[in-house]
């Protein structure tokens, strides 16, 4: 029956119902309707006590009353579809519908009179009313006295035909949605009745009856029930009951299409049959249910209608067993068209410009908003701070041929028009760690070898640029697809580590720098001092004729600063010397104190206080500048002398025998122009690596992206700019991981929260070119800023990289599931992967994150830093293995799948049909060999330009029920035939055989793929 | 009905039930009853896929499963009192019960067969299977292959006679209560049946049936129901639904009670009947619902048996007004018989020595347990920190008449004779701030007078210990009941505040005692010396003599340290003289270290981390202890010469001329024997204020004391211990209000959650003598550990003292109301009295209180801090004005009412009976005027000691309708007989008149009372 209404006109959406819940009281002498609650989504009830509205919560109600609430539309009148345009009209209405003889003329002319009584809303009383109050609360509502047949004698319409200016002006008409419709329901208590009045009312057409609504909101339906005397609360639940009904989705539509009384008693034994029970003995009906994260949306409600199948309710005991979880699968890592290998020269570009360009306009105008200040201001002091610490490295490693003023202009450079061209404008590009190695160890090999630094490195970048332009002409980054969580928490949360550790190295470094004299007795003050004196052998000599001399040249010497007098080669002798006071506890407090009151004021977003604007827009997105604010007032307060944010005040280059323009010809011998395409080579999987890595985790499907993603153009990009900086002697950009996170966490957006009570939610981020682009203009014109900046103290800023560090480090799966091996199983939260993956397993795949993170970490602390990006395909390899270790279903929850192993999934699952055997895991071990050979394969740089030799250590799966567990070694090298991509000869060489294995058989020593 | 089972025989409880459900599920080719969820009083459920329990949830139930379990009762087979001893005898015994015809018997067999399966529980898998798994994982549950009539070829029998040992020793026992009963809940799809089997045998007698429960709990109920394969889901609901109201408390019992199968189909209809329902559109099913703080019990279930009068819904909009607030009104404001005026000599004191004295054994051997000793650490820290801050302040106050030592000595000895002896052994004395002003003012008075200092106090504390005898033995303490929570919160905030802002100075000083040089730059420090020079003249002199004498007398001079030199006449020169480096910093470090370390760790009970006990018992009950350790170790590391704690080593009178006894005779003339009278009254009001405030704080009904207190003992204690001060020349001892609540909460205790999900209760505190005992010895015996004190910075006990005023301010509602301020109304907590007393209300209440407070922060800063207890009694004379600003009704749930007006109000409860009149308010208006005097009488001392001349500014209320707000002020002496404690000739003067008063009648030139 229901589904008939329902599906009868479905085009047609049905208006958002606000309903309205009115009771009747006596007011002096006066009868007046008094709103006692009020549903937009979720109930409010005004309470009496505190004369405010309650928190929005679920409405529980009570089966008894629903039960009532059937009874009087089953007895009551329901008239639907009735004309009306005013109340007493609708009321004179509705007694003419209802049959005669059912009730007496009498009794109609009262019930009328009490239906047209006036409303009062349950607005907020002005605050002056409150001390005026302080007398009157003792001796309100003295005169209860009651009438019962003065009735007749007053006015019959108390109601005013149009909406009050209160109603117009109410705050709350904010919060319903605009094509909003009203339902009111009046409950009451008279005394001339001996049985209840029920009558339930839809009009033809919404109609503003006056002041009947708080909100000057339209009327559709009306539910009226008066009864007798002493029954309240039954009728109030009963009203209640109703009020719930009309706000849910089903039964509005119900309402809104019902053709006939019976049609209405089915919707309301439909939302029976759904309804979720709480057992009495286990819930206190007194606590208020506050409105969850998410409700099952009506569409699926809907779509599940057969009583037999009621939705799924959370206790359900998994009897099937695999069955119901196989249904709740996490939704698969989904690569759209971006990452597809379209075969055709620039194909990847060409999409990625096509898909970005209409977006264009968009990108400028969105980005006019208050958010974007407390972004540029945030990812601004990230970007300088990160352009000085590398630009002091990078000087101190290459002679200052690349210097501070360097880091500057190539940061502004690169940075504005990476973000002005690139296909992901969120993406921040910086100096990383593994370039400042490449520079290092490439200017001490041209400074041994008589090279000149800055020619050599042009060419490299040169080649490097070519080197990117293949990579993005042949679609390379499609490569990327095969990164799955697990790669990218390795990847990110190392570089977030790596921040972490080099905030504190810093700050550790200032206590060396400043160093502390523990031994200072305050009371020996008179024994501290520090005093130039001429060096050892001139005091020597001096000592004969001490009398002159001292007074001669010790006056002299006294009057230098330290560094004047080693300048001048004297010494320096005294206990005070070799310390400095105060400076390295102020920095601490400095560090420290920035970083907690960011980390604070962001939390601050979750409190209670002030309102909701100024927590989240205010206090939680300007936290960083505060914080900085306030420590940069305190450091000025006290005015100590600790280190300072220095940049360069005049543009020219570091070094004085540089120009700006690096000339290709002319230093180096001519095959050094060609060599250099090897060490470019290393360049190039840097960059690539470095800058897909990044992007993939911009892109994450968390951030909710719209605008797409450009894999190719970013990586064309980056190679244009690789070549120009090289030209103008600058250093090189790649895409930050940790900046880039914190420029997309401070441009996130949320919803305004519509209905009382509904969460708002997370939306996006807020997609633009503008953030970047000023934030890189900004770094340019720093230069300019310099009597600003300058008040700044570096532990400030140190601070401000500890957080960036640790919020990137939040909000990861894997460092969630660390903490998990803190947590008795009984007090972890409930996350999903919990739910259906057992917990060791959860925690082996934990362990051999951290072994992995472990490992990578102790190579990026040697010389193979320079590597560090290619290690990132290591993590890749180790990924594919764990497929052999873990079954598709745990990783599926742990990981996502790899691109293969998720269709033939799907395969799988379309084979298996209905007849729910579980043979897809037995499929699975026959199929590995094809699979890694086409992992491997993909690995490959797709136009093969190098010689692989790999070494493989690969737990070979189940490929025989007696020999499970056994791990394998094979040795290969893969020759590539330039043009065809092809494995050439896949020799493979067994390495060690597991012992456990009782019978090798004869796969062991055929090639496996 | 069920009143009239139920009422059967009430005086048998029934045991609890523990309920588990297992579905029948193929392992192999082997049928097998697994676990799926299990029941204590909330559900956990076995996840499938995670292999572990679920947190316990609440059940939410579909109603239509609800449903199906009562048709399934009603067509079952239902058998109350079955004999069974093992599990095959009740299966046969119950199909002999089924009538003939009814199971053909085939199918008997069959579902024999079927229930006599082997059951596998959900315990925990040990550890070390998690390696073996690797491998197994991929190839798990392989062959699925469907058995169907092999059935009768296998045993009968799988089910083990008795508990395995898996079983008994299974730790989940613990959770169960130890007369627990099992009911076994079967549920299963098979193949050969084509409609349900339903079964619900109750055991006569419960009987542990070998491998069916997961806990060798004896079983008292089986239900069953094994249907046609296809509808597992529904099987599934109804199972659950049969399980959670086995657990239902009213259900069992009708379980347990039930005769026949309607009297079970009843108990369903009654849990149906107080069901809560959740709309489905507002409430996610997928979401589980942790277990509430608090249900309803059964009982309070019971009494609202009627079904009209169904339990009061969260939501129930206020219709009736008035009358349903009236009977939720917070519970009143409870005084025991400990301050009822007995009226008879010593009456009270008799009293509490007879309530106290039974428990002195337990108060002893209570106190082992290992939270005396974090308590005792933490107590014994804040009270020698206290000593020698007081023993200092005190010490410079009398020229060290009292100091370090003396306060050392008699915090131990007033301390650990209170703990012993004193009617509340959980208050700690202390020396307090109005003591020391006392002793100020008293000792300049002795000094400029030529009176002899100790003997004027010793005289003092023997008069000021004789006057309180006499409140003792008047029952005076009785007055204490006129302290209602405004009073109570005002002085324990106040002195919460103190101690913030004590500790606060503190850290400020140490900026001012080790100044900073904030202009040192690193580069000069050539240039900081500071040297000590002969005074000015000398240098003079000597400068035309320079080269000899600098020789030799400067070499003199510059071995001196600061103190020496200033000492000898030399005078400081240089830049770095005055500057001490490092140490303000590292102490700011350390205090503000300690303070958050201990904040955060006492935060982490709430966290997940580590096992609850460890929590508990470890972090948080020892955060403070851990904290101090932390940064005593940092100091120690650091090394720098921070202020430390330096207790006496020595047993010897800080002053050497004195002695440890103070004789009373012979050094000032008699007369000031006598006069001493008079000082000592203010003593005695300052120490009985101070002492009983204090106890009421700790005795409050909040901290659940169990053993009563004794106001008149602790007072009587505390009078002996003045003289005893005195005589010894200690400083005077009065109970200390913030060091007590931090005393009592190191001692509370929590229940040990029984039922998973159950929340733990807080069940009072650890009420023993021996914490303040040991606190006190530990005191004593400091001189001896000195050599290990000596390491603890002060800093990091300014930070203690910091942590103990804020935690001392947390949970006071008056904290929590300023709050209320800065949050929007729409993100308040749903504190109870927000629901029912206007926000601006409340606002208001909390404004006066931080008015007071004000006034007596201001106060407290003049020299008018000796009176500072006496102005506790101005605290509660504006209480007894709230009563005319407020109505009766927000002060019941803003605070509590007063003595006279509470009874008052019962009457009126009583009068009203059911008529519901609201003319309790009028009512009040009239009485106001005998309530004020009486107010006023009690305020007075009981045998009318004192002349008191009052300004009391009263607004007085409603008095008629035409002027309720005018605020009246009147003025009067009140000369009192001291034997009849009648107050004479009460003659009002009006003051004031408001002009808003129209028309002052009669009433205001006569007295009002």
């Amino acid at each position: 029956r229901l589904r008939y209404i329902l599906n009868e006109d479905d085009d047609m959406p049905t208006p958002t119902l606000f309903t309205e819940m009115d009771t009747l009281q006596r007011e002096g002498d006066e009868l007046e309707w008094k709103e006692s609650a009020r549903w937009v989504k979720f109930e409010e009830k005004v309470e009496e006590g505190g004369e405010r509205w309650s928190k929005p919560h679920v409405s529980t109600l009570s089966l008894h009353s629903l039960f009532e609430l059937r009874t009087c539309l089953q007895t009551g009148t329901v008239l639907l579809d009735l004309d009306g345009y005013s109340l007493p009209q609708i009321v004179g209405e509705m007694f003419r519908q209802i049959e005669e003889g059912m009730i007496s003329p009498d009794l109609r002319e009262k019930i009328s009179f009490v239906l047209l009584r006036k409303h009062r809303h349950q607005t907020k009383k002005p605050i002056h009313r409150s001390l005026a109050d302080i007398g009157k609360s003792s001796s309100a509502s003295e005169c209860l006295c009651y009438l019962s047949d003065s009735v007749t004698t007053r006015s019959m319409n108390d109601i005013a035909d149009s909406p009050s200016t209160d109603q117009l002006k109410n705050k709350f008409m904010k919060k319903i949605p605009r094509d909003a419709e009203a339902s009111n329901v009046l409950i009451g208590e008279v005394d001339f009745l001996n049985k209840p009045f029920v009558a339930f009312v839809r009009l033809a057409q919404a109609t503003t009856l006056g002041g009947l609504t708080e909100v000057p909101v339209p009327t559709r339906f009306l539910f009226v029930l008066l009864g007798p005397q002493g029954k309240a609360k039954s009728y109030n639940e009963i009203g209640r009951a109703i009020a719930t009904l009309m706000v849910d989705d089903l039964f509005s539509d119900v309402a809104y299409k019902a053709r006939d009384r019976e049609d209405l008693i089915a919707g309301i034994d439909e939302f029976l049959d759904e309804v979720i029970v709480l057992p009495p003995g286990e819930w206190d009906p007194k606590i208020r249910i506050e409105p969850p994260k998410k409700v099952t949306s009506a569409d699926k409600r809907k779509s599940v209608f057969s009583l037999n199948e009621l939705g799924q309710m959370n206790g359900t005991a998994g009897g099937g067993g695999g069955l119901a979880e196989d249904e709740e699968m996490p939704v698969q890592h989904e690569l759209g068209e971006e990452l597809a290998f379209t075969g055709r020269f620039c194909g990847g570009l060409y999409r990625d410009i096509k898909r970005k360009l209409p977006w264009l306009p968009s990108d400028f105008y969105e980005g006019f908003h208050i958010q974007t200040i407390s972004a540029v201001l945030f990812i601004y002091l990230g970007c300088i701070t990160n352009a000085i610490t590398f630009g002091g490295l990078l000087g101190d490693a290459t002679d200052n041929y690349q210097g501070v003023m360097e880091s500057f202009l190539g940061t502004a450079l690169a940075g504005s028009v990476f973000c002005l061209f690139g296909g992901q404008p969120l993406i921040i590009l910086s100096s990383t760690g593994p370039i400042l190695i490449f520079e290092k160890l490439l200017f001490d090999f041209s400074k041994n070898n008589n090279i000149d630094y800055m020619e050599l490195r042009l060419w490299i970048g040169i080649h490097s640029c070519l080197q990117c332009f293949i990579l993005v002409a042949t679609d390379a980054s499609y490569i990327i697809k095969y990164m799955t969580r697990f790669t990218e928490e390795g990847f990110s949360s190392l570089i977030s580590f790596i921040f972490i550790s080099d905030a504190i190295k810093k700050m550790v470094g200032s206590f060396k720098y400043y160093p502390i004299n523990t031994d200072f007795k305050p009371d020996y003050v008179t024994a501290y001092k520090c005093e130039c004196l001429a060096n050892q052998s001139e005091v020597l000599e001096s000592s004969t004729l001490q009398s002159s001399f001292l007074n001669v040249t010790a006056l002299d010497w006294s009057q230098l600063s330290k560094k004047e007098c080693l300048k001048y080669g004297g010494s320096l002798v005294g206990r005070s010397c070799k310390y400095v006071p105060d400076l390295a506890l102020m920095s601490f407090i400095l560090f420290f104190g920035t970083y907690s009151m960011t980390i604070t004021l962001k939390k601050f977003k979750f409190s209670r206080y002030f309102p909701t604007k100024v927590r989240k827009k205010l206090i939680s997105d300007f936290s960083i500048f505060m914080s900085i604010m306030t420590f940069v007032g305190l450091d000025m307060l006290i005015g100590l002398k600790t280190p300072k944010l220095i940049v360069p005040t005049e543009f020219k280059p570091t070094r004085p025998d540089r120009g700006w323009i690096v000339m290709p010809f002319g230093k180096n011998p001519w095959w050094v122009y060609l060599a250099s395409f090897v060490p470019a080579l290393l360049v190039t999987i840097l960059i690539f690596m470095d800058q897909q890595i990044s992007a993939v985790i911009v892109n994450r499907k968390e951030n909710k992206l719209k605008k797409g993603c450009g894999y190719h153009l970013d990586l064309f990009w980056v190679g244009i700019l690789m070549a120009a900086c090289s030209f103008m002697g600058l250093p090189w950009y790649v895409a930050a991981t940790v900046i880039s996170i914190a420029h997309i966490d401070s441009l996130k957006m949320e919803s305004e929260s519509s209905a009382p009570g509904e969460q708002p939610q997370f939306l996006g981020v807020r997609e633009q070119r503008l953030t970047g682009i000023l934030v890189f203009v900004l770094t340019g014109v720093s230069i300019f800023l310099a009597p600003i900046l300058k008040f700044i103290p570096m532990p400030v800023l140190y601070g401000v990289f500890l957080y960036m560090g640790v919020a990137s480090l939040s909000g990861i799966q894997f460092w969630d599931r660390i903490k998990l091996y803190m947590m008795p199983s009984k007090h972890q939260p409930d996350f999903s992967y919990l739910r259906h993956v057992p917990l060791r397993r959860v925690h082996l795949f934990t362990f051999i994150q951290i072994l992995c993170l472990t490992v990578l970490w102790i190579l990026k602390s040697t010389f193979l830093a320079i590597i560090f990006p290619v290690m990132i395909l290591g993590l890749m390899v180790v990924r594919k293995m764990l497929d052999m270790v873990f079954s598709q279903h745990d990783l599926a929850w742990l990981d996502d799948l790899l691109p293969e192993k998720e269709k033939k999934k799907k395969e799988d699952d379309k084979k298996k049909g209905k007849d729910k055997d579980k043979d897809k895991k037995k499929s699975k071990g026959d199929d590995s060999e094809e699979e890694v050979g086409s992992f491997i394969e993909a690995l490959l740089p797709p136009a093969g330009l190098v010689l692989y030799s790999m070494h493989l250590y690969l737990p070979v799966g189940p490929l025989s029920d007696e020999c499970r567990v056994c791990v394998f070694a094979f040795r290969r090298s893969i020759t590539l035939t330039p043009t065809t991509r092809q494995v050439q000869s896949p020799t493979w060489t067994a390495g060690t055989v597991s012992s456990n294995c009782t019978s090798p058989t004869k796969t062991w020593s055929t090639p496996v793929w």
